[in-house]
């Protein structure tokens, strides 16, 4: 795109090192340590049979997402939400952000009257921690479905799955739109925006904002190309990560 | 754009009836309570002199916002949040956009070290509460920063808006782009949008949501192009009521 | 009663302009905004057929209420509560007192198994906030109590009111006691008192409070005069809101 | 009165058996377990040097309360408050209610820059549990005033106690107006007064509900005249407790 | 033990003068004042036919228990915890205490589908509340079975009680092991033990912590022994308040 | 000890493996990722010059600790505990436990007007999660401790460290007592205890609980017998950790 060079060495359209951890936990139906960069964020997705009593009797079933981060997660420590009683909006906004995503890309009918939780905790911030949990999110679900077929169930002709997801930020720096970005280039970006793509380069969601001065449609447009073609890559890592045999 | 009719009669790139009353509380020092079709939103701007105190010293101000809806505001009576004693994400989230969207266009270090606190209660709901909430609120915050600087508290020269702001809903319903989605669109809505943008056109906050399929390009494109106009609209309607004498 | 004229005019035993806009609201099934001077309270009844799990099956009904005032409604900003996080005692205070007065005029067999639930939201402030948001429910429950019974909820024979209720404040200022206090007076008072009568004449609700010095029972037996006068003047004003055709 | 006896043999003008037992607390600087029948509340009243930032410069002191119930006091358990995270509005109101009273006899200016903290804690609960909360809690603060003018936080010469103050309960039950109610009359009562007055037999509150049939001005007259005599009863109990030399 | 006196007289392998008033509140189906010196407790016992839904069907009946302070218990007033909206982790390891000890001595399956609710309300805090709790429980919780067993709501051949239960504080003090910590022996221990105990002299609690410097096997076994030692003493105190006949 | 044979091979004073990855945060001064077998504990020590306000001047420091659970962590999803808007009593309790461990190998004037907050965070559960957290934060605790000296907050002459700290569960199942339980075999243990000691094999804390039948002294013994030698393996382990030049 151009010369610049970034701090970490990257070009403006490139990713950070995307590694997936599948089937990190033990525990969990699906899960998948996600890392962009630094940053590092641990997703689960819970199977259960059943579904909140608002939607029983309706045949279809339920995926919502929790997200949180862990207190040293960051550079100086926070509160921890659940010492403080209360959930800030910045957590529901992006654990609603989560739901939505992964939401997309599900057949609620060939689910059935299942319910997936995912959750998503940051274990390591430097940017861009939404965009890794919906990422990693995508592979954690994967798995929880096919555990859901396994054991009988969710139907075994067609998986639920329409379409994979992935996301990654963009943003604009002293004028320059850049793919992916790390903390101290989120913290410098006049303009900062977040895509959800689906694997066929479809958005579920597009979530610009002006940080610093507002944008133009040029600019708009820049961004939302380097978006999508950040979405290919990762959701080809995806791809890879869920061929490995064993979750 | 099309030849498509909706149910309330409008064409597909047509607002709903705006208006604004401006000055609509005797108590705060910028007011305004406007409709968007049968949306009303009572808009108030607190002016206080001095910041919280981590901003102090630094010379600059600080606007925020906080978004409510009364109990019946709505087809069916919510639960108050005072009552469940929590606030839910989709209030956060809307507090959240319309602080964004109004810093967007101040100048902090023109404003000084003075605070704005915005609050917009939805007194009737029917699709489009946030859009109008900013849309009001910006008149409100013009009056705010005009009643700071006959108090003085603002320095006399420069304004601190640095342009005006203004939002509007967009979607896309059977295949179909439309402007400023009431209640019963929003709900059949495939794809949701909201778009805020400047008195000069320029975007400072773009949220696209696919609720049902993914969007391409395209049809993002002409959501994108039906905002644009919607906000040049209904910038001439808050210049208008800026205009009027009293306030 | 004496010569004495008040900041706004008005003699010791008069009420400040009432107003009722009967249904308000295009959501409740009943509602009014109610003006005492520059105090206003949107009052909305919420009918919904069926009573709490703890009534059921006793073949009575159930009339609640929540009262709340805007951030801003006052002359300067308060906290909201749903940001606190808990009500505050004033709140619950004014909230169960508006839920017993209007308890007092229903028949609870004639309503029959539904509930309604009043909601007074202070949108504007200056004194007497309990007193409008009492004399306004009235008018917001009546309707919704008519609705009930056009849509078959409730019997068609006899209505479920057993009277009417309004309320007003009273209290001592200067050793003269007075009607109606605007907040300027209220703040005043050496005692204060608020009144709840049926359209009868009887007592609901006697609340008085010395605020600076005790008072003796002729101080206390001219408010009451002073309380029952007013609270049939409101009557008035009420019968004359409903019996507008329009709801 | 009348002839009519009651369930526990009083007349209908007669208190319960009261006991106040001056000192109860070993920590407190003034405390009072006081019974009213089978109604136990422990009031202590802590005095502690300085007043809330809020008030501070200003040369005056401040009195507040706060009421509780044990959740076995009452004859089936309840919830502690503590344990659902929120107080509700009976608590809170009886609170208010307290503070009010004992303000009602203090010279703030007299008491200096010193706060008290009345604490009343219902062990056992039979009906009337707030006016045994005022007339216990009113020896308990003569008690924080007399320690804290020995420390010399408070100047000799003046006391701060104005008057002396109490509470009793009376009501209508059968049509027949009674004093001191215990929990099986205050169910049955259609009307329900609170009055609180001083030793001097000035009325610091006064409230009463209809519970179930509104009341006319003669019930109250009646209601009145009981509950003033009951209190000139229970200041006279006040006066021999703290003329007990041990405190 | 050895020749040194304590500050209030007791040799070190005394307990502190313990007194209980069993029945002491007429609301509960057990009951007991439990005194520890100048510490004081109510605990009631609340016996409720049936248990919590997630046990229903299993035949065994469930105790829990819940502790706390009146504010004013202390030498310096504490804040309510029903104020503050919380339980702090204090008040939470007490109750779960209280719990497990109580528990213990429970046959459950005897108990049958019956749930017994312990409250503790310290009165009165001189240091060993949370092991005057226990002990005084007991006596409540066998007076809460017994009154199950005479309203035929427990089987009458067997008792569910299989032993009793009582509890003491021990500690180190410059040094030398002392039984029955009081508050201002307590705050100068380096290690602080509670041990509970059954009549039968078998452990159920040991928790041991080291204020100051770590312990060795020579001084824990010091410690156990004297707490032995004083539950015996403590169990025929027990023994001595239910054996009179008045409940 | 015995010749059995636990499900998972161990003998009945056999660890499970234990390992420790020092440094894995790249936040945090100070950091381990502690493993009991299947136990996964992430353990940061945030090191802040300063204290809180009421311990300023004293010229010492403060350690405290927090821990919580990922809500996958479990076998079956928990709900989170920010979500619920409050603390359960068992974090609380361990979250204190772990905090008193620390503090008792930390001299607190050698650490200076200095604070460390340990977060203990579950990211998955098989039993001893309390016990790793305790030998995974003094990692943490020490490297933090190293930051402090290397960046000249604290003392260069000595470190502040007394001793080192490290915790171990036993418990008695079928009447044999056993080292490190996991999950499956704590659930079915009679008697549980945590025994925390120091490298020198000094008690800090001993928390012993029947969970089915009391236990007897030589049950006791035995228990503590297995722990001490428990946790000198694991100071081993630390002391290997920690000679590692990375940190």
């Amino acid at each position: 795109m151009t010369d610049i060079i970034r701090a970490d060495g990257r070009s403006t359209d490139e990713l950070r090192p995307v590694t997936i951890e599948r089937g990190w936990s033990a525990q969990a139906e699906g899960s998948a340590l996600i890392s962009f960069g630094r940053t590092k964020v641990l997703c689960t997705a819970s199977f259960t049979n059943g579904v909140p009593r608002w939607m029983t009797g309706k045949g279809k079933g339920w995926v919502t997402a929790e997200y949180a981060m862990l207190p040293r997660s960051t550079n100086s420590r926070m509160d921890r939400e659940s010492v403080k009683g209360r959930i800030g909006g910045r957590t529901h906004e992006i654990s609603r952000l989560i739901g939505r995503s992964l939401r997309a890309v599900v057949d609620m009918k060939a689910l059935g009257e299942n319910t997936i939780v995912i959750d998503c905790d940051v274990l390591q911030a430097d940017g861009g921690t939404r965009t890794a949990a919906i990422t990693g999110a995508y592979v954690a679900l994967a798995d929880a479905l096919e555990w859901g077929r396994e054991h009988k169930f969710i139907g075994q002709k067609a998986t639920p799955l329409i379409d994979s997801v992935s996301a990654v930020s963009v943003g604009i720096i002293d004028g320059t739109p850049m793919l992916d970005l790390a903390y101290v280039e989120d913290v410098r970006a006049e303009t900062d925006m977040n895509i959800v793509v689906t694997g066929r380069g479809l958005f579920v969601e597009v979530q610009g904002t002006a940080e610093g001065a507002p944008f133009d449609r040029r600019e708009l447009d820049a961004l939302l190309d380097l978006g999508v073609a950040g979405g290919a890559t990762l959701r080809d890592i995806q791809t890879s990560a869920l061929a490995d045999s064993a979750s």
